[in-house]
């Protein structure tokens, strides 16, 4: 497998600042691409803080600030940026000719065995990547903002990429601290959209149907729920809530399960209904217009999603102590 | 609203176990109820850890294991244990006719103000607590395992309780440290487990499908999505991600949401299926056959739930003595 010491990042917004960040974090030596000079410095600031808050954190890996910073510079020039990177980590507006146009040039400039990731959400890469040279270096590695406390990446591979390409960007993504999961075909929202979906879809029929208010289902995951999945899935979930583990579990509950599901069979729109102005004025009970408007709610999630970070952190040395024992 | 000092708890095992310990806590007056008395005398040193243990994380609310544990005592005599009580929950085996023999005893033996709350997760109260002389004071209190970690309780109405006992129920759950949450109709699953099965059948049929492994889709929970969600629900989630809020995320992604859901109205079996097996085998090349029986992994999971509690309530002070600044 090759090997990755040099990653260009093309577009300075939130994630590309952020993908930087995680790649100067790991040794790597990055250049930030953006059109915009002026766009280029301002992100440049944005990593210090962003590199200052993981080290304030500790989570900087025993580096200091300036180690980590130095190995992060930027460019207005896209050869110059590519220059002969190893991996360059696409973060353009979710705008499918826009990553066309993209991934033509970046398919002109690269070396033969770079890789060529994808920030997308919700873009097949199949839809951007045909064609090219270096289709089969072409994949999508999707980021949960913030990736620095978010840590999945979704790698969602095109019909043509190759598993070296596959493998080399799961490989990668662990030594940067993330944790990768692989699609083996292009779903649309792919996993983590899809899963989401599921359980906001539900949310949504127990408001509209007068089941429970907003707040109410809110609470059923942020006070129950949730609590699991921070730190396990629903598969290991199922396998400790029954003796034998999942087959027992199926054996005992799967006819239930399947019969509610099919209940929930029942998709309901959510754009301009009378449900999500109800949920909205919900949420604003909480959260004011202002504080919604500022950030400043916005500001907290952050504040929570770096506190957790720090506490898993430290739940998975305490828990490599014992195991070391 | 009368208040609440004493209360009964009905079945010494787990769940009758962690409620006998949340009333101590708050300062009730508990008694335990068992036929069999060996198993009040177990159950009665069972209470003691939990409460020890409560106080090793900080959460016994400044009070000593002693004071808290004198609050409890146990009978193997129904009418002795229920005496006057202001609450009586419920712990027996989730089987419909012992419900309602249980129901129609304690029927008999309530002073006319007492609460009869079920911790029943799947039985609607309306099926065994009609016809009773204290029908209206009848309601479900379903908690999580482990409650005093899980702060999560559905409180679930039949038909004919009464506005007071659902408002008493709900502010006594809340008195306890507990997060309540209120059904305004009986529905298959209630609320958290309507929630859990929507996310468990697209993470199913993510699987069976061949799109990604069992690991990786409890990865994307795990390491993605639960993050958020251990701390915010799935409303105050798609609120902070539009700029607008609820009614513009809607505006922005719901024809693309509700999509996706119609995609998802495709219910699988579960019992005895391939993929049940498959998902089977792959929790066990983490978790080995004999650390699920053993109980180590579930024992594991506990410790989780425990230091994931003891770092919500350090961040909730921290919030507290930001909003008092």
């Amino acid at each position: 497998m090759a090997s990755i010491n040099k990653a260009c990042v093309i577009g300075s917004g939130l994630i590309g600042r952020c993908w930087a960040a995680l790649f100067a974090r790991a040794g790597l030596e990055v250049r930030l691409f953006d059109i915009d000079e002026a766009q280029v410095t301002t992100a440049l600031d944005a990593i210090r803080d962003i590199i200052a808050e993981l080290h304030d954190n500790d989570l900087l890996r025993d580096q200091t600030v300036d180690e980590v910073l130095q190995r992060v510079s930027g460019s207005s020039n896209l050869g110059d940026a590519v220059g002969d990177a190893d991996y360059v980590q696409e973060c353009v507006p979710e705008v499918l000719d826009i990553k066309r146009k993209v991934f033509e040039q970046l398919d002109e400039v690269v070396k033969d065995s770079c890789i060529l990731a994808s920030s997308t959400s919700c873009i097949a890469p199949s839809k951007f990547t045909h064609d090219l040279k270096h289709s089969a270096n072409c994949i999508v590695a999707h980021p949960v903002n913030p990736p620095h406390y978010i840590p999945v990446v979704e790698v969602v591979p095109a019909p043509w990429t190759s598993e070296l390409t596959i493998e080399t960007t799961r490989a990668f993504q662990l030594r940067l601290g993330q944790a990768p999961v692989v699609l083996r075909k292009e779903v649309n929202g792919f996993i983590i959209n899809r899963l989401q979906y599921a359980l906001l879809m539900e949310a949504w029929r127990l408001v509209e149907d007068g089941v429970a208010t907003p707040q109410d289902v809110d609470t059923a995951v942020s006070q129950g729920l949730g609590l699991r999945w921070s730190f396990m899935g629903p598969f290991e979930t199922i396998d400790l809530n029954a003796p034998g583990g999942v087959v027992d579990y199926c054996n005992r509950y799967g006819d239930t399960i399947s019969a509610v599901c099919r209940e929930q069979e029942d998709t309901r729109a959510m754009k301009g209904t009378a449900t999500a102005a109800t949920v909205h004025a919900a949420m604003r009970q909480d959260v004011p217009e202002d504080q919604l408007k500022s950030g400043a709610r916005r500001a907290w999630r952050d504040r929570r999603l770096a506190a957790l970070a720090v506490h898993k952190h430290k739940q998975a040395q305490v828990e490599q102590a014992v195991d070391d024992k």
